[in-house]
């Protein structure tokens, strides 16, 4: 096991009516920005009751975060909480949002104007942040229990990570009916997003870590469990949408990755062709994975065969580089079955693997630190 | 699942080495108190690497904290933490050395003069605790990444569990090579202590609660597959101990037990026991907990079932009245198979049922409120 750190504080709230948590969590403040998205949460209740928890305080409201948060539209929040002295942000939505209110409460508190700065340094200069509040609709980032983020910047086509210990909600309301109004496209994100954090993590070197390797096979194995039900037939059984929230939060809070390699390759390579074309990012996760594990497949044999044997169930009598081609196959077929397309052509799109390996933050990429820009077109070449 | 609130704000540092981190946690503070036990640190090399981290402060020493810490002795480190202004106080040891450290930080912070109010009412009135850091030299409690405490006090042949949301460690150093000197009985000890934490969550009614379950089946397969190899042959190998080391604290962090019941009508009963006859705190759960799980069998039905196929790899097409017999005597036979004793009369103690049924903390006991003092009686006299 490598030497780690491990430091999660957010508290969080988990289960149908926790909303009524936000009255005692913002009773030491009186200024509050609500940060939403498009709209959803005027429709399905969420927003009417999150308001009746904050009778009393100055509300003020900033909407239109993206998908995929834009730089340009979180500097217009930034102001808003610079001009109007809020003391708390309340993220409602799901992970895009909590993402963009992780850089304005960083970039509110700033050393300096420079807030690109914070992109680029990925979030090593931040000193403080505006605390803020998560309520979450949307199950598939983890963000709601992390400190992570990642914004877009669509003139420079980039997608850039940053995170500090400064940067965890102070509390994350978790309510599983929530998730009820979800469409179908959401639901299978939140389903592969997860799934792609946990193997970002498990899928490396073999370090003999039991404990970490046991949670990450327990992550899959529940979204696996839950995702037809959950995606095929829409189900709004209260304890499948729980295990499935919960599962999505665990998949990257910090507790399954401690003390071992991480990859992060499919996310890099993934991050740059949402920015270029606009994908969801699990769509582009869900691409990328299959054709990368078999690009580092001898790296990553001891992990692929674990997984093919205690995620899918294979015969651990198969040689490890059957077990290994197995576990990529029985994924993507897995993928497929709850609508996630694993072909870019099926998109309708033209894809340029040049150009999406351009604008990948650095190379080289993965745990071996071993995928160059060269790799990296290859592997997006044989994701067409 | 039920819902829950879930909070864990200790900073863990793990691996060889990190005892460099005291320094920088150190920082802000001027006077510390170093508690510790009986004075092993100050052979094994402990007390010298923290001492060399905290030149330029002013540093108290508090030794003497018994196994099964005494409430009396606590007093007079709570004198020294007033007297002293003491800043933080760095804890130095296992459980009894954490769990007392928790008292005495809450105590030295307390509203009034009683400070067993602190125990007759779980901790319940805290509202600050001077800060304090862990550097853990035993694997077994916890207690480095979770706010709870237990306390003796002689007089009155009790053992009190207390906690609170400010008795959390601020940070825990947790060394795998500080346990290479630890004697045969602490590491049964550390492997019993943690497996019967699990096994009092996950052991509980069936809530269709797969990351819970999952993680929890992990952590006891871990204790499992290292104590042969840690117990039987004392070996030192590094990741060996590392598994252990992290095995034990998920065995109680908060993580494997949100969402569900919990029993702890083992460690109730254990820690009567404990009081009454000297007994460690594992050596009472290892005689307690077989006996309790087939006095409460058929509450346990599906979770004994799940813990013989998932754990003990017992054939998943028996009936599960008989998987659950097969899970208790395979655990008891486990325990045997690493010197821990299963039986009352292996001690040489004379136990008087009635006597240790009248010191539990309070009845009823159980995830289910449903074992009375009675039920205890029977328990304990089953276990002689």
């Amino acid at each position: 096991m490598l030497n780690f750190m491990l430091y999660n504080p957010v508290k969080v709230y988990f289960g149908a009516g926790e909303v009524k948590q936000l009255n005692k969590e913002c009773a030491e403040y009186k200024r509050i920005l609500l940060v939403y998205g498009g709209g959803s949460i005027k429709h399905n209740g969420v927003y009417d009751q999150v308001l009746a928890q904050l009778t009393g305080k100055e509300v003020f409201e900033f909407s239109g975060i993206e998908p995929n948060p834009e730089y340009e539209t979180l500097l217009k929040a930034v102001k808003v909480v610079k001009e109007q002295n809020i003391d708390i942000i309340l993220a409602v939505g799901g992970g895009s949002v909590i993402d963009g209110v992780k850089f304005i409460a960083a970039a509110a508190c700033y050393h300096n104007d420079d807030y690109y700065e914070i992109l680029q340094t990925r979030g090593a200069k931040i000193t403080k942040a505006i605390p803020f509040g998560v309520v979450q609709t949307l199950p598939a980032t983890g963000s709601e229990m992390n400190s992570g983020s990642v914004i877009s910047r669509a003139e420079l086509s980039s997608k850039s990570a940053f995170g500090s210990e400064h940067t965890f909600p102070v509390f994350a309301v978790l309510d599983p009916e929530y998730t009820y109004s979800l469409p179908k496209r959401q639901l299978i994100n939140g389903v592969i997003d997860p799934f792609i954090h946990v193997t970002e993590q498990f899928l490396t070197t073999n370090l003999n870590t039991p404990i970490q390797d046991g949670f990450s096979i327990t992550v899959l194995k529940t979204l696996i469990s839950v995702a037809d039900q959950l995606i095929n037939k829409e189900s709004k059984d209260y304890v499948l949408r729980s295990n499935w929230m919960w599962a999505a939060t665990n998949a990257l809070n910090g507790y399954i990755g401690v003390g071992i390699n991480h990859d992060w390759a499919t996310h890099n390579i993934g991050h740059s062709l949402t920015a270029n074309y606009g994908l969801d990012h699990a769509q582009s996760l869900a691409i990328i994975a299959p054709r990368l594990w078999e690009h580092q497949l001898e790296n990553k044999l001891d992990k692929l065969a674990m997984f093919a044997t205690q995620v899918w169930g294979c015969d651990p009598n198969m040689d490890r580089r059957g077990l290994a081609y197995l576990a990529i196959e029985k994924t993507e077929k897995f993928f497929r079955s709850v609508g996630a397309k694993t072909r870019l052509s099926e998109y309708d799109i033209k894809v340029d693997p040049s150009q999406v390996a351009n604008t990948v933050f650095a190379y080289p990429l993965g745990e071996h630190a071993n995928i160059t820009r060269d790799d990296a077109i290859r592997i997006i070449t044989l994701s067409i």
